[in-house]
């Protein structure tokens, strides 16, 4: 009686899957792994491309698995076959990804299989970034910071009518930068969904998209964070901006934010606790005259985390935030400290830095300028 | 002692999840459902855009109930917040959906919950369509046909030159009509990935994305799934077409295509079997001379499901194919018979129809011409 590892997914969304297979389909297939036999089932509509592109050792059609239950159900499901090849190799033990559906679960327990749950990370390396994995985070990197030139240009280029802001005689909008970073991603292969381009008050909603027309002289947060279609691997940026003069105090949140981004850029190395490094950016934050907490029912302040890891998932482990986890070396990590005041704004800037052993590589190139 | 349904997930991923709260996230959050109280769990981060946004009943700050948890464990987790919320309640039942985390739900289980498993669509009201979902989806779908209009309109303006395409003096590749597909539905507010051009050998595999050089006289497979930035739904349109002249085969493939989905909708109404519907189709290819089965380790012939439902997933219940569903009014279904061969390559053609009691109604207007 062996052991095995088991996920069932669509590996267009479940990133473990997609990292030990490295075959992208969109509808879920079973997978597990023997020791170091990697082994996929996939239906009759997959097998061909399976076959070209699946990083794995064994490829099994799900049909043959079927066939041989059909004697004794009149419709084999996913689960029968997935029972029949595990069976077939004398397999009792599954280890399975703390997402693994319960459904699954209950029914490989009931018929007999012990079903170990792995918390945390599944594949543990796959947060240990390669040098070929960093370096296709770094190239999704440079397409993003293409993509954010086009966007500041297009706000430093704007003509300032009274508050307004013009662009080829019509109102600039969010919409219109959030359109022209999206086109430029396209031509680079590159997916981008959400990318917040939150001017003024809206900007003080961390995760506010940025609606309508965007004003001179108050901070706009622009937050790009795309997906290589070729690589599959994400890169993320922020940089905020203000068109005209900034306020003064909108001047000393950016100055703040920056102070609080080196100050956590300083403290990542091989491991550093991230919970400790959270702190210490609240910390500065406090100390420069930024307090964080509720007031009329709206959070102030800075009230998410310092960063967290990007590779295959745009969030992945580690986090530098409140809840600790020891960073290590590869690990890639964003470092976006932000404040957030209704009435002032928003300010964020976020880097993407890969960790070392007695430091940080900072992977982003982008200038932090304030007034543009 | 009061049961509740409950969620853990991202509702960008989890399309439940999305349709109870109207609210997206990028990363888990609580849900729970107490008779007609829909109540969500949100971070620091989330709250603001939460309470402006979410359609639910009650949003609490996930922060009260770690708060309320310090004094006996140092770091809570999110699913001590849960349980103090569910205690709160004295919610002792749960029901959860397939697809819920084994984690979550052994824990759950271990701290004494009773914990149900909801096999199936966990939200069945979710595969049937108002009329506001269905505009929504046959929104989707206009924009995906001008995207297509956009894509054929660059292969029939093609300069043929032997049997290569030219555009604006360079070879038209799938990548290049790709790109105009992308960038015509971002105009539009669609995203879109992993869009589908294949031309040739590449079209018998009904998954492959399709690289590099066009050719004329060959059919070329567009299969355009959009989803709307705006409203989340998904719209889904397959067309096969020749720059100049298809071979007797292709056209017959194309003709036995148009046949196969004809019958396909003309047996889709309110209580029909989806998998007889199924058959019928694959009947009526093998009646035309167009056999299915595994030929030198390919297969060949028509070999996926004939539909899927369609609406906040691009692949969901119920399915047109093998395992039987009943369809009912209000499901929104793909209808996508396909025919592939080596050697010829493939014919695909998909619409969209909503089902209705006597019928269904054709959601796509777009034509269905062969060579262009």
């Amino acid at each position: 009686m062996s052991e095995a590892l088991l996920i069932i997914a669509a590996s267009e969304r479940d990133a473990d899957l997609y990292y030990a297979t490295r075959f992208l389909a969109p509808d879920p297939f079973p997978f597990f792994q023997v020791g170091g036999e990697r082994i996929i089932l996939v239906s009759d509509l997959e097998l061909g491309r399976a076959r070209s592109q699946a990083a794995v050792e064994t490829i099994l059609p799900l049909q043959r698995y079927e066939d041989r239950v059909k004697g004794r159900v009149t419709q084999p499901t996913l689960l029968d076959a997935v029972d029949e090849a595990l069976k077939e190799r004398e397999i009792q033990h599954l280890l399975v990804p703390g997402s693994f559906p319960v459904e699954y679960a209950d029914k490989l327990r009931a018929r007999g299989y012990e079903v170990g749950v792995k918390e945390g990370t599944f594949f543990e390396e796959r947060l240990v970034k390669s040098e070929t994995e960093v370096a296709w985070i770094a190239e999704t990197l440079r397409l993003a910071e293409e993509a954010m030139d086009v966007a500041i240009q297009a706000i430093r280029e704007a003509e300032i009518r009274g508050t307004e802001l013009y662009r080829a005689g019509e109102r600039l909008t969010s919409e219109r930068v959030r359109g022209l970073i999206h086109h430029a991603l396209l031509d680079c292969d590159c997916v981008a969904d959400r990318t917040i381009v939150a001017g003024g008050e809206q900007g003080s909603d961390p995760h506010h998209e940025g609606v309508g027309p965007l004003m001179a002289h108050q901070p706009i947060v622009i937050d790009i964070f795309p997906r290589s279609s070729r690589t599959r691997y994400f890169a993320d940026i922020t940089r905020t901006v203000v068109k005209g003069q900034a306020s003064l105090r909108v001047k000393q949140m950016h100055e703040a934010v920056l102070q609080a981004q080196a100050r956590a850029v300083a403290l990542i190395r091989d491991g550093a606790d991230g919970a400790a490094i959270h702190q210490e950016v609240a910390a500065v934050f406090e100390s420069l005259g930024f307090p964080t907490g509720e007031i009329n029912g709206r959070m102030q302040g800075f009230f998410h985390g310092t960063g967290h890891g990007l590779g295959l998932e745009i969030h992945e482990p580690p986090r530098i935030g409140k809840r600790g986890a020891i960073l290590g070396r590869g690990n890639v990590l964003t470092v976006e400290p932000g404040l957030y005041y209704p009435g002032e704004g928003g300010v964020r800037i976020e880097d993407v830095v890969v960790v070392t052993e007695r430091g940080c590589r900072n992977l982003t190139n982008f200038p932090k300028l304030l007034e543009i």
